[in-house]
């Protein structure tokens, strides 16, 4: 019987590596974004994909009851949505930044809820959420991204602090560094400089593998050369 | 000439008490909240009120306007708004904790950037964020008071490093234990086992008078007997 | 072409689950501690034995001699040594103090050192320490247990800023929970209640194979049910 | 009744400016350093001078005990000695190691131990520890610094869990910059871009002058232009 993974704010970088480390262990895979129709993702064919606004919670409760209905509750769930916006503190629209966080801390709450409460059923399950440096750091010019990815992260230990204990397995990954993308690619004369997807694919796999008297649950993730 | 200070989330706890502080040492106070009107503060009198929903940024925009207007655009603001939403993780209303979020962070944000806007044009200015315990530690059945304050925490650091060197003293506390108050008083038999709220404001006025050469952006404050 | 593995303060819980787990895949491994011989370490047959005080220079520096020498310059070095001193604070017995932090923190500097001396030459590398729950926050009762902790801590940051653009891998691992071992087995009324030494290894063995471009600089590991 | 002082690490800079602050509240002051004999501190001639090397288990026990026999047990100890030993990790030298990591966190335990033994006896007392950036990270090229640093905050942390409860405040400082002194003099064309050793020495003593309700543990310190 094989497992089955959801993959929230699916783009052609982590997300898209991870659905291919995942398919290629026998998961069936989902993947989640607002605009996902039409695009397309390196090596995923083998993926269902779902038009869902992670920000909305009826969108969220629909994603996951269509998935359950259909025989595919998911046993692992990657949170990877996030909205970077930056730029000099006077010039922020306000706006943006309210839509800044809900995309990237709010949307992740309602993932996690909808998630939980279907693993906890079950005693097991893995939820797990892409953090960057901007985690644990607040950079100036850089105040949106700083307040959805560290309230991500305080989300991320209280459901740890939760749910361990009923067995579901709650990880939280500081990426720190630049993730080579097409539209970003690695640059060739200065090799590994950038984060490979497929590295932190291999690494998210790793922690989702741990038994559970050993979990992490809260790693770095950086290329060798990178300043820190 | 006497300075001005602006304290938003106007309650009878640290706002109340800083209110008092700063009135003593001859500040001109300006108390803002969203249901204000009515409200008895115990040793405010001096203190001007003025409604304000913090989460709207019209209201918060008005609010600097007509302070403005007045003579009184802010030296000092102090953000005191939170919304302590708790509960199990799965009983959580997401409105409610899109709400909780908007106000513990966002509200944060939109009075931050007023006060940054006209202190930057002066070349100095403080704005202080009051924190919890939960801006460094994600309890279990805490998630959205966690997220709120996390984003707090973030935003605080980025505003520090984008602002400080533009003159502006930035500076969170991580209030780490359960506040006095009317509402919940001290415990008699257990001396000081509960933060004074007076002596929070006397911590954030000594934090306040440091000259720029020696700045703290970040200082907790807990009982002689709490456990941490 | 097989590796080279060096495991510094070989004891039967985790130094030993991580020779059996090198050796597995075809890692030659040198296990080496102040008091190794005559001690029988389950499963480890195949790793050569060296007696090794770490916290003499000199000491240290034979063992990385005798090592080259033979052809086995460690390509990956494991500092696991501590000293797990604790007691109310006025009755710790100086003498004992400075021991602790000697095993606890100079010994991994005498150990990177030479590792890195030798691995800097190659362009790669990997130096990993064990952290504990103490690494990142003093207890009471347990002073220097904290101060050992925290300073190996220190030191595997500053390795990593000078090293990782060197090609030498840094991992700090922080075990957040009791390990099993045949002195203080598992309860079996509460599995996976205990760290496993094995699973330990597991997961030390994952970062070590990670790629240059995204390495892990800090994880923790705790079992599931572990309060944290 | 006049309240007494112990500063120990006496130079020109932090220890001397709050020795000069102490003074002018009325306190006795006790300047303590290895090699305190002939030196000329500015504005402290009040202060009694002590020779103690605190590496010294004999040292330090030897004078607290001259403290108390003359009837000055402090009732406030600053622990401001420390190691600042750099450079590339290969080229550092062992015993240079071994000796920083005893001035800067094994010295300071030895201080901490004696002054918590008299103070538990009162149920009141105060012990402060001046740490720097380095004790929240570990820099490249500073190995040394890194580990006595991060070692004083881990034992800070332990004295605070430990002893707070029994009325002993603990507090920590992160010293985020170069402090200006006779010898490293502030840059005239940089205003307040060092640290100023008197504004130090102000903070310290608020934080001193807290009532336990609501005490500091930790609080950081840095000018206004400093890049953190």
């Amino acid at each position: 019987m094989s497992s089955h993974a959801l993959i929230v704010g699916a783009g052609s970088g982590i997300s898209a590596a991870m659905a291919r480390a995942l398919l290629a262990e026998g998961w069936n895979v989902a993947l989640a974004s607002r605009s996902i129709e039409g695009k397309t993702i390196e090596g995923t064919g083998a993926a269902t994909r779902h038009v869902c606004d992670a920000t909305k919670a009826g969108d969220v409760a629909a994603l996951f009851t269509a998935l359950e209905e259909s025989g595919r509750t998911p046993d692992f769930v990657l949170f990877n949505a996030s909205a970077r916006l930056r730029g000099p503190f006077l010039d922020l629209d306000p706006k943006a930044v309210e839509q800044s966080l809900i995309v990237s801390a709010y949307a992740g709450f309602l993932v996690a809820q909808e998630a939980a409460r279907r693993m906890v059923q079950k005693g097991q399950g893995a939820i797990f959420f892409t953090g960057a440096s901007a985690s644990v750091k607040g950079y100036a010019q850089s105040a949106p991204f700083a307040m959805g990815k560290f309230a991500l992260r305080g989300m991320a230990q209280s459901l740890a602090r939760e749910f361990q204990p009923k067995g579901i397995h709650v990880a939280h990954f500081i990426i720190d560094g630049l993730v080579a993308s097409p539209a970003h690619p690695a640059d060739p004369t200065r090799p590994d400089a950038m984060l490979d997807p497929d590295a932190i694919a291999a690494a998210y796999l790793s922690v989702l593998k741990q038994p559970r008297s050993a979990w992490t649950h809260e790693a770095d993730l950086r290329p060798w050369a990178e300043a820190f």
